[in-house]
């Protein structure tokens, strides 16, 4: 069976929000990519880090959901890479009040030997150092290399970025990176020129607007669901792409009109996510949950106009 | 044949975008609806005001395309409604420079014959005293009245506003204009609100982001097209409103499913009218172009899931 690898962050998260503030929960992205992607019940594996603060009960969750956790490395004596933000009135903004790298800043990424044939790799947003290291460490390359990134290593490491950008298949990006990376304010031109940087297929994350997936001179836009109460949006992004990757990993069909399906797939598992703390709702999203939702996709951007 | 009835503006708009600056050129919400509805070619007519200084020519660009101008009053020595505004790096934001309003200040609607049973009404972003004045002068109560309204209404005349508000079946309305309206940041809310205010129909326009379309406890989602190049965003929220009733005009079926397509031809409509200054780009918009556009907006948006 086909094989996902993940690569992320594993944290504590402390969330405030204009309707509550959590304690310091579960968080990361390779937490909300696998559980994401664990909805298409594939195996995958996390390649992260964490210290001894971090609960088993956690990486069991992940467990449970055949999720292979041999790939986390637990440092012991260490401490748990901690986040602390809170999100303004209009849940668009938020302000990082806090972070703490902790075990992180010597994460030395080891990829599981079951997994070093993965078909699928996700580099979620890291150091590109540790991107381009668990790349090397891939036996063949990837049917499918997907990459996070963000504003930080644009600012502090872009030759190393580029890097890895020359080398992956498609990038999940959201719309104020893709400017900062191409400066391009349009996002179609923004697309182009990462596409010129030997991107096939570059996916501009709008957050409450939507995604947009660009390949060659095609274009794909997944509205977000208008939902009446966003309750804690952090995450979404990563469940996007863990949808994403988990849906593309599923189906082997690496086609432009399969990765329709997959952003549709992720927009949907990413609706959930910003109903509850964390990744809280993703750990009891069922599939007849997910499938009644992707019917609301359906209605909300489907129509059938005849033209003569 | 089925009418169309178009309460607006006539202006002169003087434009100043990052890629250049407009003489005084053909401007106001009537031109934009008026020539967007036209290209359904349904008989419409313009209930508006001009001075004397408005050209001839311009007049005579609604006419050629079978729009009656003869509710366009033409104040001998006075001088036509002003507007300049400047738009900023990202198109997103423009600043008024100067509104003259001119003869716009004593306007006393008058809707010609042949257009008071008129079976669409769209009453445009003028004084609510105005959108009441026309609505009452039809001989009986259209079959679709649409309202455009601004947030300059709700601070200034918030009692004659509601009034019209309860009389109309679809309201269109930008983003922040629907908060304004229902003090509810979430667009769901905002839309319920409003609904629950009787208005059957609530399109809510987020400029580059879309437009959303609610009735009951429906919702649909147009995309706007992802463009390269936006020249001049002016007009565009009109050419929108006008393609939407244009079509809905001509094809008198007010169901929700056939409201998705108009909120689409509009959609599509109003992606041409930003290529160019003004509504400069609707004078030469054919149908061919917009058919191979509207396949442009199928490709954007339309997947197919199959679910077990």
């Amino acid at each position: 069976m086909n094989k996902l690898l993940i690569l992320g962050s594993i944290a504590f998260d402390q969330i405030e929000t204009p309707f509550g503030k959590s304690n310091a929960i579960m968080g990361g992205s390779a937490n909300y990519i696998a559980l994401a992607a664990a909805q298409f019940e594939v195996p995958s594996a996390v390649v992260s880090i964490v210290g001894d603060d971090y609960p088993q009960d956690y990486l069991n969750l992940l467990s449970q959901r055949h999720i292979d956790v041999s790939g986390i490395e637990i440092v012991h004596g260490g401490k748990t890479l901690f986040w602390s933000g809170k999100y303004r009135n209009d849940m668009n903004q938020r302000d990082t009040l806090d972070t703490q790298l902790n075990v992180l800043t010597n994460f030395k990424p080891v990829v599981p030997e079951a997994f070093r044939n993965a078909e699928v790799l996700l580099l979620g947003n890291l150091h590109p150092t540790l991107q381009m290291d668990v790349l090397d460490q891939m036996l063949s390359r990837p049917k499918l290399v997907v990459m996070d990134t963000m504003n930080y290593w644009m600012n502090h490491t872009w030759d190393l970025l580029m890097e890895v950008v020359a080398r992956v298949d498609m990038i999940t990006i959201n719309d104020e990176e893709a400017r900062q990376l191409t400066k391009e304010y349009s996002l179609v031109k923004a697309a182009q020129r990462i596409m010129a940087m030997g991107v096939k297929f570059v996916v501009i994350k709008k957050g409450e607007h939507g995604a947009l997936l660009f390949h060659d001179d095609k274009v794909f836009f997944a509205p977000a669901l208008p939902l009446a109460e966003v309750f804690d949006p952090t995450g979404a992004g990563d469940a996007f792409a863990g949808g994403l990757v988990g849906y593309l990993t599923k189906t082997r069909d690496y086609s432009f009109s399969n990765l329709k399906n997959a952003i549709v797939h992720g927009s949907n598992i990413a609706s959930f996510c910003i109903e509850k703390f964390g990744a809280e709702r993703l750990l009891t999203l069922t599939q007849d949950e997910r499938h009644a939702r992707l019917q609301q996709f359906r209605d909300l951007t489907q129509f059938d106009i005849q033209l003569k």
